[in-house]
């Protein structure tokens, strides 16, 4: 039975594209990590093509390992920082949303809530927040600590952290405002709260110094595959960023975290599972693959086995290409996401050359990225969308703008064709043209309970 | 002997002027807190005057007090975060600078770096920071603490917070960036720098992942007048926002700042001395009275009792308006400024009733804003400028943006027939306009050095 929704797409940004040799594309902007020009291209082109959403991933740190493969690789050593980038993009675009990563590890709860708040304000309406606890020992180094915190650690902040995020959210109910010039009365006090939070990690009296917002609040993206990511996303995520695994276990965990979310109160449709993908698409499945093979081709070796490296969190410097992965350097359990270091294990454990592995990784991720004809990828992506292993996908074009501009051209079409993807943005929010609504105010709802 | 430079003006940004009672001007317009056309409209106006810059003051808190005068006074309830309003703001503009407050009692400096980093960029170089340690209690209660940390806790972690910033800008030199495709090589990686930051409120390893910016570095702006705030300023400071006094005592504060500027081996031209003015004009003196009288008379006496309150910081609701100042309310000293407190207790002790104090503050902010003519304003500014006892001005209209529209269309031709203030920007970046030079990034001065 066809699902009578469409599919949802975000355009991931990195830089110059998923694939590090993204820059040496000839289309692509060599000064695209400073000057705006080149990204607002791609959210001009993301927003031509209706799309949902620009997707700015991030790690507030520069990698750490091999130099002279650092020195070839743009992608985490210079880049925009997203909260500002995503406001100057929106600033300059009128339809599109725009999701920005942010650590819970590494900000206030009060500074957060109020830089979404006002960026859905600036933007009328178009803010995400991809809600993250940070990866990699490189990030703790900046902020006080001697690597990254423990997994549990992490959540148990991010939790109270996302809570508080919410109370404040909530401060000003949404009719709060009266503007009322003639009895010079700006809100009604009535329906302004301070939260007085007070847990184990924050201490935030609130209330937040900023109105409700034109989507009633921010969106909430979420990524984590965990037992504790798919328990705080039923709760708390509108997007889920998922792996791209197998049509089956992405079903699986489509189901798994929607099922969950009945507990809390909320329906199925208000959550968006995403999956990322690397989509390589030529008119023919040769072209296709002649633009992967591009790309790989000019990955230098070293910048091959930093790329995988920091994937798996370990030091691959000097390994042979053409010798199995050295399983001696695997860590035993990654320090980051669970979820995409399993994935990757379990290719590795087939005993392919460690050459093989970086070209399959560069090529599709952890697997299920897809090189074809447009039919070919239409095809994949209808057969999740009406599996439900996916609501949508995140697109994580191996290089910028090359790989969206074909996209646009090429696939977009057929989705369309098959009426699979709008013509028009149905709203003027991210949260409309998502189809999800607004968590309730909990003041609001509170007093509507009798309460 | 005449000065061969020129006056320096900045826009103050309260979002509807300086008056609590701003808003209720016919001319603002009332949505200007959440809507982005009130304040772009303010920025537009200030670049078309050729101004420096539009700065956004900021305390990340709403003021607790009485609930019926906040609900009257938008400034602190509701507002723009500063880092993404001037963002958007630069995105919509060309040439005009911004300046965004952040504290550095409740940020961390990896973030606060990468941010103005990247404002930096994407505004092709008209970035600045106005460092702040914060004021009063309820900043405080949102960032869990149990009020405001005392004066030398703050200065000390702002100082180390600034020197890990200055560090973290300078991670890439200037010409790192090689973006050869034919090489393959992004940057040179002898130009890349580690930090390794290890001090008594921060560990901080770096590097920063963002190259050196379009101004080499954002530009510093700071207010504090008290000792350690003067030295700060010598040190670091590139626009000090001052309290206005008198003639006298500025151009003393003007002189003790510079002159300390020697010894961290800066020009004094690589400072430009700022006093905020709340400016009133009017084509007639009695033009420009009745403008002031209409905000004032419109300001409810709660709001006048909550906007002395606050700036003081002591309560004085219910406090009659026809008796003296209640001495007994008056805090010893002050958590926040020193030097705004000293001054308005100056006029206090005078032994004005409480209602002619608020009247007087409203007007004049702590004693030397000026209502007048065109002529009276422009002769004010040019001797002031001429002693030595500004570089130019913070201008804080009452009300935006009225009066920012009368100061643009009756003052800036005065001030140009004078020879006093630009006719076109002399350069793209704010530190091009002001006039100062880059600090130098501190690897390529060693290296220099022979180091």
């Amino acid at each position: 039975m066809a699902r009578d929704d469409k599919l949802k797409l975000g355009t991931f940004v990195y830089t110059f594209g998923f694939n590090p040799a993204g820059w040496l594309h000839p289309a692509s902007d060599v000064n695209g990590a400073n000057k705006i020009d080149h990204l607002l291209n791609v959210a001009k082109v993301s927003e031509a093509a209706k799309f949902d959403f620009m997707f700015v991933a991030d790690s507030p740190a520069a990698a750490i390992g091999d130099a002279d493969a650092l020195a070839r690789s743009p992608t985490k050593m210079n880049r925009f920082e997203p909260l500002t980038l995503i406001t100057a993009l929106a600033a300059m675009t009128d339809r599109l949303g725009f999701v920005a990563t942010a650590s819970t590890s590494y900000y206030e709860p009060y500074n957060i809530a109020r830089i979404f708040s006002s960026i859905d304000h600036l933007s009328g309406g178009r803010a995400c927040w991809n809600v993250v606890t940070s990866d990699h020992d490189e990030t703790g180094y900046n902020f006080n600590r001697t690597g990254l915190d423990p997994h549990a650690l992490r959540y148990e902040r991010g939790e109270e952290f996302l809570d508080v995020v919410f109370g404040l959210w909530d401060s000003f109910e949404p009719d709060a405002l009266l503007l009322d010039r003639q009895s010079g009365v700006y809100y009604d006090k009535d329906k302004l709260h301070t939260l007085n939070h007070k847990g184990k990690h924050f201490q935030v009296r609130g209330p937040l110094n900023s109105a409700a917002t034109p989507q009633g609040r921010p969106v909430i993206a979420q990524a984590g595959g965990s037992e504790a990511g798919m328990e705080l996303a039923a709760r708390t995520a509108e997007i889920v960023f998922s792996l791209a695994s197998s049509i089956e276990r992405n079903g699986a965990f489509y189901r798994n975290v929607k099922e969950r979310m009945g507990k809390y109160g909320r329906s199925q449709d208000d959550l968006k599972m995403m999956p990322g993908i690397v989509v390589n698409v030529g008119e023919t499945k040769a072209e296709a693959q002649a633009k992967v093979d591009f790309l790989i081709d000019n990955l230098h070796p070293d910048v091959g086995r930093w790329m995988l490296g920091e994937f798996l969190e370990t030091d691959l410097s000097g390994a042979e290409l053409d010798k199995p992965f050295p399983m001696e350097r695997l860590p035993k359990e990654p320090k980051g996401s669970k979820a995409l270091f399993e994935e990757l294990g379990d290719f590795i454990r087939q005993g392919h050359t460690l050459g093989h592995l970086i070209r399959h990784y560069a090529e599709k991720s952890t697997g299920n990225g897809i090189t074809g004809t447009p039919k070919e990828i239409a095809d994949f992506m209808e057969e999740w969308f009406e599996a439900r292993a996916a609501d949508g996908f995140i697109l994580m074009f191996p290089t910028l703008p090359a790989s969206l501009d074909d996209f646009v051209e090429l696939v977009v079409p057929e989705l369309r064709r098959r009426g699979l993807f709008r013509k028009e943005y149905e709203g003027s929010t991210l949260r409309q043209n998502l189809g999800i609504s607004t968590p309730p105010n909990r003041y609001v709802a509170s007093r509507l309970a009798g309460e």
